[in-house]
């Protein structure tokens, strides 16, 4: 069997519902349907997430929220109209929204995963009333109900481990399974959504717990490509890619996944197929275990900005023992995870998320490093881009790095720092932020230049 | 005024004497002469030092020591006599040994000190003596009576700040001081010598204390070179170069200074020359604080061997704030100090010096890592180079790493790590041990195989 899970812009209104429709017409195998809330229909559009965060606001304001109700309700009528559904299934949505509306706010974070969480529970309810009307036997599914527990963490939930065997019911389900995705429930019943990428995780923890042969997951692109589309032209599509490839990738800037979304499907071996709705006969990418590389050992380059460094310098550094380590504790008091460590002789840098800084922490920073160190110098920097060039196989290919070096060099980018030696299935270059899409494209036409097939493998 | 400091071979027999005394005689302002025990004649002869070795080791076992001590006196004994010294030196010198093979073997590593230092000791005795009956205005004198204080760790002295301000009084001396190098005393005056390169200490000890316009380094080399000469085939000489320059290349195995010999001189400014006892017109290598640089942005190129690595690999490695601190907390328990952290997102690597390890200890790290950071591998692995391309305005240098990494990549080696992102004068990359002087051959092929002149500054 398999498990397909839509995103928003494939279940955004009516049309897209229809082609949702076909395409679980099309094979019988695909028995959970995990779906999003309805995303933008056209690029001025706003996300049914997005007015639930306005009409939890308003709530939480003190306000009726009645305008901001409407709003919502509107885009699910709008959806059942087309479809020719009845008006049942607008008044239990609108029904739903307005018990929502009159839980408890004590606690607003518990209250706004409430309100968001219901842009991919009615539409579930919605679609699978929909599946119903055109003789797909098809049943929604309560997250709670068919317990999906999670940790207490409002935003960011983690799956608890006995999920899976709760959910694997679900495979013997005789109805088409409708789930809503983004969020499960806590061990006192308490609704809890998923960080970024949440519908993904939904339809990942449900592949693994029931052992699905397949994880579809249905976006609005053909595949993965092996560059950004907006900075490289027309960028080769990847057809079949594995788990730390796909993880390596999406860490670095690529948005396809959330890093951690697939970690379900994979520690289950569940193969992974990236595919378009509106294309639904294009192959797709295939994100598996394990894959065979011939020519090429690259499969994609990424980019990321938003990094920092801190330059720490003090005489005779590589004689002091403890010295990093007592540096890293500096960071980890306060909360701040690090990505690298190059280091010289008597110098040594930390390369950052700048997102985890602000002016004051690095300041108590800088001062902590100056006074318990005693450094002779230390100092931030802003404004780095990382670029991570990706494949299996790289490890052990003479020349990667060299080629790598050149075309930025040709393409007159200085590197900050390069980190090469623990990954094997990558390469990471530190440049200046302005300097990041410069060099996807020189790396690009490096690695890639040569294809003449649409594909890699 | 100038510190001339000379090596072993330069004092190893009297017709080398000779040309020291030349080169004081040539130059007024050499007023300081720091000297080194007797060194080998040729190759197959053994070191004074290591003949005091020997005596010392005789007396600890209880054994007279009669023999060993012929054999150190003999030493002495032909240089005087084809100097045309009288026997007074030489009986002044047995006097001294004796006294020394007398005092307390109480503690074993304060008794070898005694009597290894006694070799430059005696040294400098003996060549003061010669310089007197050729005219040349000349002293012995006491580190003790001039107030070379250390701290009390024998083979490890450290100077201390105090001496600076009692060494400095020698620059007033009316006549040539000749100073032993490779020792000082404890404040309780306990004879302590200093670690490995220790009559190098010496001389820039006494250079930074008086204050010196030049410390000269006489050894038995035209200059430094760009490449190791055992490597690579007639390798440039280096003009001038910078302490930094220094540092990185003598920590990465070029054996011309140890590389906190020149600390002293460093923190006061004041530039090193190294020059060659049999061939002084040659005007040698200078070291100092800044220097400019015109079309090589590389000085030199070193390869040092012995490193390991050991690799740890833990799914969301890089999610867990604290991960690399505990790591290298463990490492710190075992006393060991690392050199690189490179790191990919789930996995990273410390790269370390062999010597500091034992099959007991790995086995300890690997049990600690792995229980306590819960990781899905750990392991090491051994027989790594680090070779490092050293040069001031490396840092801004577009293409170099480049340049390398093709290098190597011809040269058919593979690359298992680069270091480049924090220091601004060197890159740092590993290589197998068996790859090193290939990887040395073909960078400086890269780096100096078009250079015509026969010197680079």
């Amino acid at each position: 069997m398999k498990v397909a899970k839509f995103g928003g812009s494939s279940v955004a209104n009516a049309e897209q519902i229809k082609k949702v429709a076909a395409i679980i017409k099309q094979d019988q195998e695909r028995k959970v349907v995990v779906v999003s809330a309805p995303g933008k229909r056209d690029e001025n559009d706003t996300k049914v997430t997005d007015l639930l965060i306005k009409l939890a606001d308003a709530c939480l304001n003190g306000e009726s929220g009645e305008k901001e109700l409407v709003h919502v309700v509107k885009r699910y009528q709008s959806i059942a109209e087309e479809l020719n559904l009845s008006e049942k299934i607008v008044r239990i949505i609108e029904e739903d929204l307005k018990a929502r509306m009159a839980s408890s706010k004590e606690d607003s974070r518990i209250f706004l995963d409430l309100l968001k969480a219901s842009g991919e529970d009615n539409n579930a309810k919605l679609i699978a009333a929909y599946f119903q009307s055109i003789d797909l036997e098809a049943e929604y599914i309560d997250p709670k109900e068919a317990g999906l527990y999670v940790s207490d963490e409002p935003g960011n939930a983690q799956v608890l481990e006995e999920s899976y065997i709760r959910l694997s019911h679900l495979k013997d389900h005789k109805k088409i399974v409708v789930f809503p995705g983004f969020f499960g429930y806590s061990k006192e019943g308490v609704l809890v959504t998923f960080p970024r990428g949440g519908s993904d995780i939904t339809g990942s923890i449900l592949a693994a717990a029931v052992q699905a042969d397949l994880y579809e997951n249905f976006t609005d692109v053909d595949s993965v490509f092996a560059a950004n589309p907006t900075v490289v032209h027309n960028p080769v599509k990847i057809k079949k890619m594995t788990y730390r490839e796909m993880r390596e990738l999406s860490y670095a800037g690529f948005s396809v996944f959330h890093d951690e979304a697939l970690i379900p499907a994979f520690k289950n071996k569940i193969p992974v197929c990236v595919k378009n709705t509106n294309n639904p006969s294009s192959s797709g990418t295939m994100i598996i275990s394990e894959r065979e590389y011939f020519l090429n050992p690259v499969i994609g380059i990424a980019a990321d900005e938003g990094f920092a460094t801190i330059y720490v310098r003090k005489y005779l550094m590589n004689r002091e023992v403890g010295f990093g380590r007592r540096l890293l504790q500096i960071l980890e008091d306060e909360g701040i995870s690090y990505e690298h460590i190059p280091s010289g002789i008597d110098d040594t840098s930390v390369i950052l998320r700048e997102e985890q800084l602000n002016e004051e922490k690095e300041k108590r920073i800088v001062e902590r490093i100056k006074s318990e160190l005693e450094v002779d110098d230390v100092y931030f920097e802003h404004g780095f881009a990382m670029i991570m060039i990706v494949g299996e196989g790289m490890h052990n290919t003479i020349g990667l790095s060299a080629r790598a070096t050149a075309a930025l060099s040709k393409a007159n980018v200085n590197i900050e720092m390069i980190n090469q030696g623990s990954s094997e299935v990558s390469l990471g270059l530190a440049v200046h932020q302005e300097d990041a899409s410069a060099s996807v494209k020189a790396l690009y036409e490096e690695f890639f230049g040569g294809v003449k097939e649409e594909t890699v493998s």
